[in-house]
């Protein structure tokens, strides 16, 4: 039986600090009926797609910060999302940030879900690789303050299955880590989809800034090739509040080539006919882990001290 | 004070059944001579580089197989390259395959290793990831019967320390893991040297022929990106037996940068200025793993059962 999938992924332009809620879920809902009229089964945008990426401020005011979280998903603004999906039949995924209680306190976090086409959130996954730092710098053009707004999450990679496939969320930073992907195909995922934020200025090393497209290329490619992936890879790109952010939202084959790509840096639909079964290609051959992998030579990488 | 180390890639054409072990060591001393001519302070071979790669063919007959493995080294064939870099006041690395005695038994590894000026073998690997089959199997337009040749390293990566910087060293398909650069990484390597021969013809998906040189430098690039590692990649290459071997030598910046590349199939020398202080633009920034990394969640990545 074929495992023929029609991915899209729905790049987003800026989301502007300014720009409601409610605007940034309309163009989204735009976002998805294009994709629908394409076929699209199912929808992936990227990280933190409802809002601005507010990382880049220093913001003290504990009601502000609020303003940029999600307590209930769906919520209100979100719900128009949700409702567009059922009627449309369509499976989608998206980033947002989360505040949450959990174990008596209140924990904020950077957060994607997985939702079934009857609006089910099937998979929710917190950002383990949070980057950046956690104290205002005031060096820096703009700050990169993930480490401050959010904890990492505490649970590893997994995976929830859906068109009889096996799929695993991840977000943004996470990408650029081997690890991320090992850890899901391990678990047995076929197909990985990350969102993300990427300035094209890299402050700590900005002789840096011409490789950002070379980098989120290599590393998304690599953890497709190695683990017999299929990658679907979303960024919110353009020039949101005056921070350049990189485009190149892009589909990975298990081959690790690119089977299709944005060309633009705003909201963009592309799409990728995916057969799972090319999974097989890889993780039966090069890849198979169980024939040719060396756990037991590989005893610092599990290591946590 | 400047850790800049000028290392060159010694790319070998092929090495035909026929050709004399004194041949091909004359070879080496020709290549050797020309990177020394370029100021070259380190010289880098392929995998088996004293032999054709034999596991192409099913031998039976035991001692044909031991005419391809070494006992000693320096051999009395080998000697006269240990001589000429003594005298020339260059270090090198190369692969060959290896039957020592250990425990009793005798073995047979994938070796290669890393000689300071005054000869001394200062760094030895036996080859962890073994490629291809156990057994004969009749489909194959050739071989890849590693796994019938050779037993499978007993210990991880490990480093030497050679110009005040930390060598490691891995072969061929190792490099198409991530777990190689990380493990390497993780120990405080800042180059890798990596030998391979690789056909063009991969016999169980041959659809991913024309990806050859594609996974070759995706695998290396991603794998210096990700640890800061320079990456020193060196083919044997060329029309060997009837088989065609990639090419494709290279030297990658720890920025995954391909600094410089062969530019034929054939013995050919390419050099690199490599600074080995680059290696801290990656660690101690995006992949500064004690910052960043998060090996408590990673619990598959070490586990072998």
């Amino acid at each position: 039986m074929s495992r023929e999938i029609v991915i899209a992924a729905a790049q987003m332009g800026p989301n502007q600090r300014a720009d409601s809620r409610r605007k940034i879920v309309q163009r989204m809902i735009a976002l998805m009926e294009k994709a629908a009229r394409c076929g699209a089964q199912l929808v992936v945008y990227p990280e933190l797609a409802l809002t601005t990426f507010f990382p880049r401020w220093y913001i003290k005011d504990t009601s502000e910060i609020d303003s940029f979280f999600e307590t209930e998903m769906p919520g209100a603004d979100t719900a128009p999302l949700f409702t567009r999906a059922r009627e449309l039949g369509i499976t989608f995924s998206f980033g947002f940030a989360e505040k949450t209680e959990q174990a008596g306190g209140v924990h904020h976090f950077n957060t994607s879900v997985l939702v079934d086409k009857n609006s089910n959130i099937i998979l929710r996954y917190r950002k383990i690789h949070i980057p950046g730092h956690s104290q205002y710098e005031s060096w820096r053009p703009f700050q990169h303050l993930e480490k401050f707004y959010f904890k990492p999450g505490t649970e590893p990679f997994s995976t929830a299955r859906l068109f009889d496939a096996e799929f695993s969320l991840a977000i943004c930073n996470d990408r650029r880590w081997p690890e991320t992907y090992r850890e899901m195909a391990l678990r047995g995922a076929e197909i990985a989809l990350i969102g993300y934020n990427t300035p094209m200025h890299y402050a700590p090393m900005p002789s840096h800034d011409h490789l950002q497209s070379f980098h989120n290329h290599l590393c998304m490619q690599a953890g497709a090739y190695q683990n017999g992936l299929w990658v679907i890879g979303v960024a919110k790109a353009g020039l949101e509040e005056g921070c350049q952010l990189l485009g190149q939202t892009c589909i990975i084959a298990p081959t690790g080539e690119i089977a299709a790509q944005a060309s633009s840096t705003d909201d963009e639909v592309i799409l990728a006919l995916c057969d799972i079964d090319r999974v097989k290609e890889i993780r039966e051959n090069v890849f198979n882990f169980k024939h040719h992998r060396r756990p037991e030579m590989y005893p610092l990488l599990s290591r946590t001290s």
